[in-house]
């Protein structure tokens, strides 16, 4: 059974082989091996090795291979591969996957690439390439089997057999049918089409309306949500005149997701999108990624000391006030992390529109106001009960343990509230909701807390300890 | 065009039918609507209407609007629904989704729905309820069409086309051969047996060996990684005697990867995993879910006061000192979030395994030395120039500037350090790795981190300051 790490079983023997130079017994090794995991431990043989197991491979596994393989590697085995060994391999690929080759190759290999190439594909590739690289034009398949409305099921089956034959099994779920200007009539899913008499009628099997259409200009990310709200496993992709021009599968889809969702996380630890694995990023980059936001929140975070600073007079008359500073600021910025996280996820799941704004704030004044609540109590009990055993707090003890109950309600609310309207409000501006990061938020809240704790200080302790 | 929010532009349509009681263009107008749009919708209408909705349309219709709607919508109906409207829908209805209901169903309505059922039906239903609710045979589709490998390529089809006919379409994109004890032997894509001639035979056109398999106990989350590793669209789910027993879709498994991301996103803020979405959860819930975190913070934070109250002393003595309290431990707390986020979401992602810790660790403190030497410096030069122009700081400015320089190092360094290997050995502790959250690890850090400023200045202070 294949499993995540299957790749290592098999290294062994794929050495032992080559030391042998037992290409046959290689090759049908190599078929057993998924293509992804043969990827994934390409690069522990020797550049030599790396080219003599690609080219003992068939045109199609070599792609399927090739596909994983990060650039710098794509780069070496086009650089290294012979032409003969190219050409089958450009005849495979498919015009999305050529398409990502030509933006990031040098122009050199692209031109050696385009030689190889059918004009046809070539055609196909720049159109390709004039979709702005986040839209669904980028990753859609377009190359597309239609049928017409007039066809009977038969003769359907039989245009879809020719053109199965010439292709790469690319997991077929829906037909798409289309009148004489490539306008989309609707869909037939292959199921029907092969369960229909034969006699049948595109026309009469195929489901008109409910058919959810991608417009060739959409945010690929946009997609992927209407794919995950229908449960799509394909959609048909048309432009602004309702011409069907492409197809898009789930599994594009499915990394998509996956890599959004990444996005989202990374941002809302307030880390710009890596885009690459851990280990693949470089140091450097990452580093950058990670240092604009932190100094960006050490330059925000730097206004509590301007702003403790107008409380230093205080601060040195009630050492103890001091104490609290860290638990008081710290219970306001989780909350407000929370708030916010939960607030950004639903509405990346659409679960939150702006319209929504004034529901969220009521639910998130009233759970502020419970949680703060909760925290506040014991955060009263503590330093009251405390100290009945203890001298730490001095005698106005009772008024300091009002102060910090009191500064926790208010600074959990604060939290809260900033945490959920500040998302909705990005959003609203344009900008990318998960801004508000955990950490964006508790900044915030930490120089507005300070400010908080202090006034609600002042009124109950003015007059005894201030 | 069918879009998120469809269902606003169908509603006064529906309404108006309605009170014309013109039921014949409203099942026209109904069969226009996406189900699950139509499911979102339907709340709008009065109890009656909804009954009366469902009614027109067809069973399968029925079906997969029924599927979307929440449990009590669900009972509704059942409860209001005859026999005579209920038995199609209990012919139609998918054994997971009866088996979903037959768990969350009081046993009356249980009762009912079984003497409606088919017993064969009933037997299905009831070996999927035998699976642990969190594993791959709990959400498999378990009817699955199987060939043998001596068939010829026609009577497959033939086979497929007979099945094909008495179900809902469910999008086959792979067909499974069996031997005569049900063991897997391979698949077929079914664009291949399309394409493929005739006479040919099944063991000559299936793929034997580079088929994933899942095992029907694997933990669906599990299943999803493989699905989006290999970017499957079905895979085949075995037993431990490698005999066919369902088939998993990347349907299924695409609200599987969405719902994880989603809890992943929410326990990084600290949240125990809503289940709901934002605004169908109860308020009482949802507190609940926050509080119990915000709790444990808050007593975890309740030690900076501890720490800091033997640092009494030398607050009062350099009142300065406290400005820079919020600025210091916070900057340790964004790094520690940041290096959590990041290596809880690679090893969700399996780019980070436990055998790699010490290479994480050492990225990390290097990563950590870099982002600590910016912040340092950032810190130390605002202290140092404000100082020349001021007299905020005092005479010792610049010894203040060198502990506050000298402390950011070593608490973003402990931060990153803290964040990156505490879910690493939170997981293989056999925990769940996104419990480093990152407020936990603010937390953690806050404490650790007073300690650290104070040490480092007592040590550059003491003898003028301290």
């Amino acid at each position: 059974m294949n499993t995540i790490s299957s790749i290592d079983l098999f290294i062994p023997d794929i050495k032992t082989l080559l030391q042998k130079k037992d290409f046959k017994e290689l090759k049908k090794l190599l078929l057993e091996i998924n293509p992804i995991d043969l990827a994934e431990g390409l690069s522990r043989f020797t550049p030599d090795q790396q080219i003599l197991i690609l080219k003992l491979l068939p045109p199609h596994r070599m792609m399927a291979v090739f596909e994983e393989l990060d650039l710098k590697q794509q780069q070496f085995l086009f650089d290294h591969l012979g032409d003969e060994a190219l050409a089958p391999l450009l005849e495979d690929i498919p015009p999305d996957m050529a398409a990502k080759l030509f933006k990031k190759f040098p122009e050199q290999i692209v031109k050696r690439m385009s030689n190889l190439m059918k004009k046809e594909k070539i055609d196909t590739v720049c159109s390709i390439l004039n979709y702005p690289p986040q839209t669904v034009g980028a990753v859609m398949q377009s190359d597309v089997l239609t049928l017409s409305p007039n066809m009977t099921a038969k003769s359907a089956l039989e245009r879809l057999q020719a053109w199965a034959r010439t292709r790469i099994a690319e997991h077929i779920t829906m037909l798409y049918v289309t009148n004489s200007e490539r306008k989309l009539l609707g869909g037939v899913p292959l199921q029907s089409l092969i369960g229909a008499p034969t006699v049948m009628k595109i026309r009469d099997i195929m489901s008109p309306v409910s058919l959810i259409k991608i417009t060739v200009s959409m945010d690929r990310e946009e997609a992927a949500k209407i794919f995950v709200r229908y449960h799509l496993n394909s959609a048909p992709v048309v432009d602004d005149e309702n011409r069907l021009v492409g197809v898009l599968n789930v599994d594009d889809i499915i990394q998509i997701i996956e890599k959004e969702s990444t996005e989202d996380i990374q941002k809302l630890a307030a880390v710009e999108a890596l885009d690459e694995p851990y280990f693949k990023i470089s140091f450097l980059k990452m580093v950058k990624k990670r240092a604009t936001w932190l100094c960006v929140l050490f330059l925000g975070e730097m206004l509590t000391a301007t702003a403790m600073g107008f409380f230093e007079y205080q601060i040195a008359k009630a050492v103890v006030l001091a104490l609290f500073i860290p638990l008081i600021i710290s219970s306001g910025g989780n909350s407000g992390s929370q708030a916010a996280t939960l607030v950004v996820r639903a509405m990346a799941l659409k679960e939150i529109a702006f319209g929504d704004w004034w529901r969220v704030v009521w639910r998130e004044l009233a759970a502020g106001f419970t949680l703060g609540s909760i925290l506040g109590t014991i955060g009263f009990s503590k330093v009251w009960i405390w100290s009945q055993f203890s001298d730490t707090y001095g005698p106005q003890y009772t008024m300091i343990a009002v102060t910090v109950g009191v500064t926790l309600i208010l600074i959990v609310m604060w939290g809260t509230l900033i945490g959920s309207v500040l998302p909705i409000f990005l959003k609203r501006l344009g900008l990318d909701p998960a801004v508000a990061s955990a950490p964006f938020v508790a900044t915030l809240v930490d120089v507005t807390g300070l400010v908080i704790y202090f006034t609600v200080a002042l009124l109950t302790l003015s007059g005894t300890l201030l």
